[in-house]
């Protein structure tokens, strides 16, 4: 193994990133290597106190009082604006409140919605599983039809049928990315509505929404986010379509006067039209305060971490271990998100093995060994631990005796 | 004023009520007579700490193996089956997860689904705005019409063309409580699918859905249950119908077998498949524990706190300032609620003032002073506080002064 795989050279990249001070700010474990924050990602430490607060005087001391003094009616607009320069929308794009799945179905309803000769919903078999299964509710109660593609080539399933091209930016199983521009370029080629997933992207790769000219996006935050378990999603429709848009989920939140509480639904002007019910405060709350940890950060320098580490990762894992594991990452830097994700017939044993020495990964059926690198708050020295574990591993065979154990749940 | 409306006749209420070691379990500010926990729950007393340990030791620590260590995954139904026996459900038929008003959307269209050759949905213009809001939304995307029927005579508006009769079993507004069995039987009677909205009712006023045959219910967390700010909503559905009934929103928390990541969406059983995304976390585990305290109560007892704390409240009012406020919530037991509402011109200011005093009512468009009263925390001394305080506000011309303040918001 050359010098520049060595455990020192890991760590003199860490001590020269322009993001060794952001790790900090993390509360990961001791002793853990944390590499599924495109799970659930970690906890910035001054969230639990944001928390207290929240909890305790908002609600437990000024009560209703809340939706003024701690402006819990603006909530859900300052965590979009915080979101919104991650993913390159302009003020006033995204919305947030309802969970990834609910938040995909309005989103997709609104994208048909907006070419009512078309028929056909174009989405990847290989999407994560609920992008693919709202979109067959959708065709079911619309009349509608969902049509799966390539993923190695989703334009091909482009025709004058299609209504919309639904499609995860980076897939959660094997962390291949698509070209966003030149994807939605074909698309609207084709006359289609394009609708990207962002859940694996948002925090750790670059997105230029408004360059890219997308219509609709939806993304996670509570994995490269550090939102929390569960915490809500957020939507972008592009400014172009606010005025033409119409999503069936008319709650009172989305309305143009929601406190006149008149009899008759009138949709809020632009963005605003996309939410439905009473902000969720506790979850946005917490997510408010786990965003401050990307304050100043540039988009480039997460990029290049992101890179550097899933290469050293690759690199490490090819080295120490020849022919053992399969690559199923795209090794090009344009199609790669920012996972690392290995086939082998032992995979679950592996995931499971290297979890019981603090390396957390995760497995995804059939035969895939997943590992997340939140730029964020992963190290090199971290990438480098993780590799040397895994090598003791498979030298011990412990992959084997893991092979029974209980299967971990969630995305 | 006779004895029994003294303020020794309130505390002896108090002392003899078999709620009288609930109110010590919430952590209501000293000096605040709080009568707006029909729109935000005051918050249990040891909430803040269940929510720091879910959020540093959960998250925190335990990160993605908290979905199988602190048994996430189940977190919903653990919820679900606190709230069950709360309103007369069999077990393994409330969910939770959503917004009301997504949770709204999801169970109309699940009901309507129910009656393919019907078109109608009848709700009461009086009912809080997103419950029709919803039903128009669905009117407008499923090319149905919503009929307003007369809310003192819903009967009156069923016939053969109406698929769904939702309605509100406690008005926001008035407090006027609907005879659940009687009115539900009258839709089934005209062959209509019965919804009913518990968001004012749920942990207030007995709710019994399974004798009263009602198909389907939707309530509110956060108002009587305590959940805290946009706590997620649950849903009913009546074990007769979790074998036809379909829903729009197929999440990949609604499948059958979410884990398994197959391609394609099938129902899970039960009613299980009304649920979306992945659980609210945070939110959830907030409510999990605000619903201890419930723990042991009897609904009986907590009808009579109720219906004493309302019946002194009125009687108060109308001893201390006869003919000045007008009473809009029923008189008798069986038509009321758990809040008193009023009209007078001046019911803006009368609320300002009185929340200037520490008793935190709220205001309705365009002229109603709201009071609930939440029996498992408000007293009978704080219900003679809160008149003592109206007499004050009256006599000195408070509610003039106070006017012209900023309105408060939501629900």
């Amino acid at each position: 193994v050359p010098d520049r795989l060595s455990r020192e050279a890991a760590v003199a990249f860490d001590e020269a990133s322009p993001l060794r001070d952001r790790r900090e700010l993390f509360a990961i474990p001791a002793g853990k290597v944390y590499l599924t924050g495109n799970s659930l990602g970690a906890i910035p430490k001054h969230v639990p106190a944001r928390m207290a607060e929240v909890v305790a005087q908002e609600w437990g001391e000024a009560l209703i009082s809340a939706w003024n003094t701690a402006d819990w009616t603006q909530l859900p607009w300052r965590v979009a604006a915080r979101i919104e320069p991650m993913i390159g929308a302009a003020p006033g794009t995204v919305h947030v409140g309802d969970s990834t799945s609910v938040t995909l179905f309005k989103t997709m309803v609104a994208a048909v919605n907006l070419r009512p000769g078309r028929d056909v919903i174009v989405v990847e078999p290989t999407t994560f599983p609920t992008d693919g299964y709202i979109a067959q509710g959708i065709a079911r109660t619309f009349g509608k039809t969902v049509r799966w593609c390539d993923p190695a080539d989703p334009a091909a399933s482009l025709d004058d049928d299609v209504a919309l091209l639904s499609l995860t930016h980076v897939d959660f199983r094997s962390g291949a990315m698509f070209d966003m521009a030149a994807v939605t370029a074909a698309a609207h080629d084709a006359g289609a509505v394009m609708l990207w997933d962002l859940c694996h992207s948002t925090g750790a790769v670059p997105v230029d929404l408004a360059a890219s000219d997308a219509d609709f996006a939806v993304g996670c935050t509570y994995k490269y986010l550090n939102g929390g378990p569960g915490s809500p999603a957020f939507g972008y429709v592009a400014p172009r379509l606010h005025d033409s848009i119409e999503q069936p989920i008319t709650g009172w939140w989305g309305h143009a006067r929601p406190f006149e509480m008149r009899r008759d639904y009138e949709p809020a002007a632009g963005v605003a039209q996309m939410t439905v019910g009473t902000p969720p405060v506790l979850a946005l709350s917490a997510l408010e305060a786990a965003l401050e940890v990307f304050d100043g950060l540039s988009h480039d320098d997460v990029r290049d971490a992101s890179l550097s580490l899933t290469d050293l990762f690759i690199a490490l894992v090819e080295a120490r271990l020849p022919g053992v594991l399969e690559l199923i990452t795209p090794r090009e830097h344009a199609h790669r998100g920012s996972q690392v994700s290995w086939r082998h017939d032992q995979a679950y044993g592996i995931v499971q093995a290297l979890i019981g020495r603090g390396v957390v990964g995760d497995f995804r059926e059939p035969d895939v060994a997943r590992f997340g690198f939140a730029p964020i708050y992963v190290t090199h020295a971290d990438v480098y631990d993780a590799v040397e574990h895994l090598v003791q591993v498979l030298a011990h065979d412990e992959h084997l005796d893991a092979a029974y154990a209980t299967k971990d749940a969630v995305t």
